[in-house]
C-alpha cells in the first residue's frame, strides 16, 4: 500500500525547490532551479536502488527490475514547471510512481515485467517550445538537433542549458521502449470537482496549436500622428487577442484560446509600438474544429495587420493532433478505480502531458484526480491529500496488473 | 545671420551621444547618455561664454547679458530623448538657440534685455511621469519633493538619478522668470508637409492625459481552464486598447488615443496572465471632449474587467488642459515669417512642449518647422536642412525684436 505520509513529505521537499511566494514552484526547464529539482529526485530513485538512466535530451529513468528482462512498465511525468507554478502539476505523478516501488519493496514483491519512473524533459514548454519536448525526441517525434537548437527568450539554446546544468546524458533517446505507459496527474481543470468525483480515466488529450507573432509597425509619436497614419504593432497585438476571445465564443463548445505572451517595443507611452510579440494558444478535442480554428485566427491576424499597414510573421511553436488513448487502458484504470470503491470518470484532457507521446509508441493511459476549483499553473494549485493519496492507490494497482501481466 | 553649417554640424554631434542604429538617439532622462549630452551641450554654452545656471531640477540656463539688468528673453526646448528617438526633436530648438546667439556675437550685438537658452528636464515624460516636468517645476505647477519622488519601471527615483548624474544644481527652480518665451520646435506631425508650408506659428498645445492601469486576474491553465472560468488580465488589456482605437473611430476630430505601453505576467504561452500594466495616453485640443474620452475609456475598462472578474486600478501619470498661446506672439512669429517670405500656418501642437509651462508664466509662442512624413519618436525623425535653416533665421528675429523692445 501507498505510504501517503512519505509522499507528502516528498511532495513538500520537492515544492522547496524553487519556491516562490503563494506556495507555489518557479522550475523553468533547464534553469538551476530544474537541475536541483532533478538532483533532489535522482537523489531519492538512488536511495531507493533504481537503476538511471539519463538519456540525451535529459530524460531520466529509474529501474526496478522485474523476474524477467525486457521492456518495462513504464509511468512518471516531469518535474519541471512553469513561472507561477504549483506544487502537484508533473511532480505528483514522478512521486506517486517513486511510492509504487517503495510499496513493492516493502512487500518483498518483484514483479515479472521492470518497473519504470521516468521523468521528461521540458514538458511544460514555458521556456523552450514545443511542449512535451522530452518525451517527444524519445518517441521520436523531434531530432535531438532540432530540440538542442529551441532557444529561450533571451537567446540561450536548450542544448546548452542541458549541458549545463549537467543534464546531458549519454543514453540514445527512445532506447527503453515500454510494454506500456501510465501517467497519474491532476486534472488542472474543474470537471472532476464539479462532478464531485476523486478518479479520472482519461480518454485522450486535445489537439494543441501554438504559434509566436511578430507584428512590425512603425514608430511615431501619440500626440502628433493622426489616427488615419498609424501603424500601430500593438494595436493589432491586442485586435490579436480580443479575436481570439471572440472566436472561442463563436465557436463555443470545447475550444479554448489565449494569448499569454505580449510584449511591445519600445513600451513608452508616449510612442507608437513598432514591434509586437504575441502567443496564440489554441486547442480542441476535434482536430478539424481545431483547424477552423486556427485558419479563422491567422486570417483575422492578417487582416487587422493588412488595414493597419503593419506587417505579421507567423511562427508554429507546437502542433499536436488530439490524442486518443488505448481503449483498453482506459477500462483498465476504470477497473481498478471501481476497485478502490470509485465512482471514475472518463474526461479528455485539457492539458498537453507526456503521455500524448508515450501513446505513440505503446498502450497507453492516465489516470486523474481532481484539482481544487480547477486551478492550475497558479501557485495556489491545490489537491487534497485523501485525493492525492487516492490516485497513488489506484496507479499502484493499475502498474501491478500491467507488471505481472 | 544663422550659420547653418554649424548647426547641423553640432546637432550632428549631439545625435552621436547615445546613437541608436538607423540615424536615431536613445537618450532617456537622467541616464548616463542624457548626461553625456548634457555636458556636450554645457560646454559649448561655455565656450560661447555664456552664463550657466543649473537649477535644483536640472533645467539649464544660458544667459548672455543685454544692455539692462531684468528679466530675459528666453528660448529653448529639452535634449532627452525617448527610446527610439531621433535627432531633432528637442535639441533642434536648443542648439537653433544658441546659434541666434553666436549670430548676435558675430554681429557684435548686444541686446537691450538679456537672452536666455535653456533646456529643461525630462520633457519627454518617456522614463518619469509626468512630461514637460522640467518646465513644469519651473513654472511651479509642481513641486520638487513630487518630481523627486517619481520613479522609472525599475523602481529608481528621479530625484537620486539627478544627483548621480551631477545635474541637481543650486538654483531655486522659477528664479529666472522670462519676459517672454519662444520655442523652436519639429512639428512632429504631418500637417505642414501636408500643407507644402515651411513655417508654422503654433497657437496652442492641445491637453494630454496620461493613465496607467495595473489589472490583476487569476493565473490559470490555459488548456484546461473553461473560457467562462477565465480571469484573464490580458484579455482587458487588450479589450482596453481595441476600445481606444474605437474610440477616436467614433469620436473623430482632434481625438487621438494610444495604447504604448503593455507588458503581461507571467507572460507565458500556456498561463493565463495574472497581471497586466498597461498606459492609455489620449489627448483633444477640446478639454470638454478631452474630459469624454477619458471618462468614456474609464468607464469601458471598468466594465470589461467587471465581467472579467478582475480587479482594475488606475493611476494619474500627467494631466495638462489644452493651453493657448498669447495672440500677439503668435501674431509676431507670422510677421517675422512673412517678412522671411515664407506663407506660416497656424495649427495646434499635437505634442507636449516646454512652452506649455512656459506659457503659464509669459507671453509664449512657439515655431514649426515640418516633418518629414510626420515621423517622430522614430530614428527615422527627418527634418531636410534647410527647412532647419529657416527655422533659426525666423527665432533670430523674433527673439532680436523681442529682446530689443
Ligand atoms: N500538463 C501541463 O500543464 N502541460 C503543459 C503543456 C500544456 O498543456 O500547456
Ligand atoms: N515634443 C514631445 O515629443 N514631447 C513629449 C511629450 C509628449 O507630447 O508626449
Amino acid at each position: 500500500v501507498i505510504d501517503g505520509i512519505h509522499l507528502h513529505a516528498r511532495l513538500a521537499a520537492l515544492a522547496r525547490v524553487g519556491a516562490i511566494d503563494g506556495g507555489g514552484c518557479a522550475r523553468l526547464a533547464l534553469t538551476d532551479a530544474d537541475k536541483d529539482g532533478r538532483d533532489l529526485v535522482v537523489g531519492w530513485m538512488r536511495a531507493q536502488g533504481l537503476a538511471v538512466t539519463v538519456d540525451a535530451i535529459g530524460n531520466v529513468f529509474a529501474v526496478r527490475a522485474g523476474r524477467e528482462d525486457g521492456p518495462p512498465v513504464m509511468t512518471g511525468s516531469h518535474i519541471d514547471t512553469v513561472r507561477t507554478g504549483g506544487r502537484f502539476d508533473g511532480n505528483y505523478g514522478v512521486l506517486a510512481g517513486l511510492e509504487v516501488c517503495r510499496a513493492f519493496d516493502a512487500a518483498g514483491l518483484v514483479t515479472r515485467h521492470p518497473l519504470c519512473v521516468a521523468f521528461f524533459t521540458n514538458e511544460e514548454g514555458a521556456r523552450f517550445q514545443p511542449d512535451m519536448m522530452g518525451s517527444l525526441v524519445h518517441a521520436g517525434g523531434l531530432s535531438l538537433q532540432e530540440a538542442y537548437a529551441a532557444t529561450d527568450t533571451s537567446g540561450l539554446r536548450l542544448g546548452d542549458e542541458l549541458e549545463r546544468i549537467g543534464y546531458r546524458g549519454r543514453a540514445a533517446p527512445g532506447t527503453i521502449r515500454p510494454r506500456a505507459f501510465v501517467e497519474l496527474h491532476i486534472e488542472q481543470g474543474p470537471v472532476l470537482e464539479e462532478a464531485g468525483r476523486t478518479i479520472g480515466a482519461v480518454t485522450g488529450v486535445q489537439g494543441i496549436s501554438w504559434h509566436e507573432f511578430v507584428v512590425s509597425g512603425t514608430a511615431a509619436h501619440a500626440g502628433t500622428t493622426p489616427m488615419r497614419l498609424r501603424h500601430d504593432a500593438g494595436y493589432v497585438a491586442a485586435a490579436a487577442a480580443t479575436y481570439v476571445r471572440q472566436l472561442t465564443h463563436d465557436m463555443g463548445g470545447a475550444q479554448v484560446g489565449t494569448v499569454g505572451v505580449s510584449e511591445l517595443r519600445p513600451n513608452l507611452i508616449n510612442v507608437i509600438a513598432n514591434h509586437a510579440r504575441f502567443t496564440v494558444d489554441l486547442r480542441n478535442t476535434d482536430e478539424a474544429l481545431l483547424r477552423q480554428a486556427e485558419q479563422r485566427t491567422f486570417a483575422a491576424i492578417d487582416s487587422v495587420a493588412q488595414a493597419e499597414g503593419a506587417a505579421v510573421e507567423r511562427r508554429r511553436l507546437a502542433r499536436f493532433e488530439p490524442v486518443v488513448f488505448d481503449a483498453a487502458m482506459v477500462a483498465h484504470v476504470e477497473r481498478v478505480a471501481r476497485a478502490h470503491g470509485h465512482d471514475p470518470m472518463r474526461l479528455p484532457s485539457g492539458a498537453g502531458h507526456d503521455a500524448q507521446m508515450m501513446a505513440r509508441l505503446c498502450p497507453t493511459a492516465m489516470i486523474f484526480v481532481p484539482s481544487v476549483t480547477g486551478l492550475s499553473h497558479n501557485v495556489a494549485e491545490y489537491t487534497a491529500p485523501a485525493d492525492l493519496e487516492a490516485g497513488a492507490a489506484v496507479l499502484l494497482d493499475v502498474l501491478l496488473e500491467l507488471a505481472q501481466a
